[in-house]
């Protein structure tokens, strides 16, 4: 899709919206949104998006301003997520959190003293580029053995296809998705279980490490991988406590998110509520 | 020393303190104390000090309120060196700031929105226990890779003989120090300068990510090993630039401290003048 073609989609999910809340006899009184990418919450800029080339530099806000005559907020897809997780759910109430997502990229939210910390250029939070082997692969930011670089989607799927056609050539899956791999490890299969302590390690890593150096309450994770349960979880725990410090790593809690599938939503309605003072 | 006996002597450094205060016509009005460990701010309980195994789980503070009838206010060292080069040094007003200290340990202080950020437990900061190699060498803190025990103080010299037996056995220096190493890098010594790039690519590669994850205006060094000068500071600010994101990587500054050797005292004074409303 173009990038006006994507404009235009989202302008008409914006009508609909209003369509729905007048039927409903409520009044739309602001916008949120979450975008894949660096964006400038105060402008409505967007430096990027990390998977979607035609995005570069766009002052989205300016642009949809011309038809929505609302308040509009715009942020980083994870620090929404984020934000609904503080507001609505597995966070709530915390002080200082740190919000994981596990997907095609692996990203971050940060919670600090009970608000949303952005950072200097409001790209905080990009813990799946923190380095865990200096001499890793190449990672697409440009740096080598990223966290990404090792548990993001596909490279999960390739790294679970290469180990079964080392372990067990006579039985390599034709395709494989990560239910297929959630599936696998619930039945015992050894590899499945194996891929899942081997992300758990790698994870486990970056977060020790920011258990270290920033000292958090909680870390919740989601995304379509964290459903690997206790697969996933029982190992993390163990990596995370083992490699952090006494102190810290005893107090922090890890636990999954609790908006599932909405949290985007929940997150960026969240945004548009608790930001409606500052535009 | 016994724990007694550095009690003992802090009582006399303060005795001191008071009595030069009384002969110049002023009041002591508050104590700020700087302590090489993790402590709870609020209680003025000390968990352990990483080089001083009898103080373990220490009230410091009700140990001298027996004594001195003023209000002490004990924290961190780092966390002290922070808030010193924030008020008085050079990170003057700055919002987001992360103050690095490389010494026997590699330690940080953290500055959020202007203000000294202390972690859910008064642990945060502690940057060299940060990961840069998953299967690297044993560190002192139990885990594997740290920062810390590729550019300790220590580790830099062990690291340096062991470059100088490999590449000039003709003239393996019979001992060595870090001013040595900084004079030998002044004066052209191949093997000096690649200990200092690799110093600065260890060190890189950590701040690489805590500028992804934590987007700071700000990386404040300081510490002895700071003052290989631009041997460090040159090829560290590569790195950072190289292995990070693109908008935070070009917002941040690196910079050395400016306090010097005194820059735990001047931390610690800030620290009770700052606090002073809060015991």
């Amino acid at each position: 899709m173009s990038r006006n073609e994507i404009l235009a989609s989202m302008k008409e999910g914006i009508r609909e919206a209003l369509k729905y809340a007048e039927k409903k006899g409520k009044l739309l009184q602001a916008l949120g949104i979450g975008v894949p990418g660096n964006v400038d919450f105060e402008k409505g800029f967007i430096y990027s998006l990390t998977n979607i080339p035609s995005w570069e530099n766009v002052f989205l806000r300016d642009l949809l301003k011309e038809e929505f005559k609302i308040p509009i907020f715009i942020d980083n897809d994870v620090n929404v997520m984020a934000l609904g997780e503080h507001v609505f759910g597995s966070a709530k109430h915390a002080r200082n959190v740190i919000c994981v997502t596990l997907g095609t990229g692996v990203g971050g939210g940060v919670i600090v003293e009970g608000t949303l910390y952005r950072g200097s250029t409001f790209s905080a939070g990009e813990l799946g580029h923190i380095v865990i082997q200096r001499d890793g692969p190449l990672c697409n930011c440009g740096n080598r053995g990223c966290l990404e670089r090792f548990i993001g989607n596909r490279y999960i799927l390739e790294r679970a296809l290469e180990l079964y056609r080392l372990k067990t050539p006579e039985r390599v899956p034709e395709s494989l998705t990560h239910e297929l791999l959630d599936k696998a490890a619930a039945a015992g299969d050894e590899v499945a279980r194996f891929v899942w302590e081997e992300v758990a390690n790698h994870l486990g890593i970056v977060l020790a490490g920011l258990v270290n150096f920033f000292n958090p309450d909680l870390i919740v994770i989601g995304g379509g991988i964290s459903k690997a349960g206790r697969f996933l979880f029982d190992p993390l725990k163990c990596v995370v406590k083992e490699r952090s410090m006494s102190v810290p790593g005893h107090h922090v809690q890890i636990i999954p998110a609790q908006l599932g599938v909405d949290a985007g939503l929940i997150g960026a309605a969240t945004l548009a509520m608790k930001s409606e003072t500052r535009e």
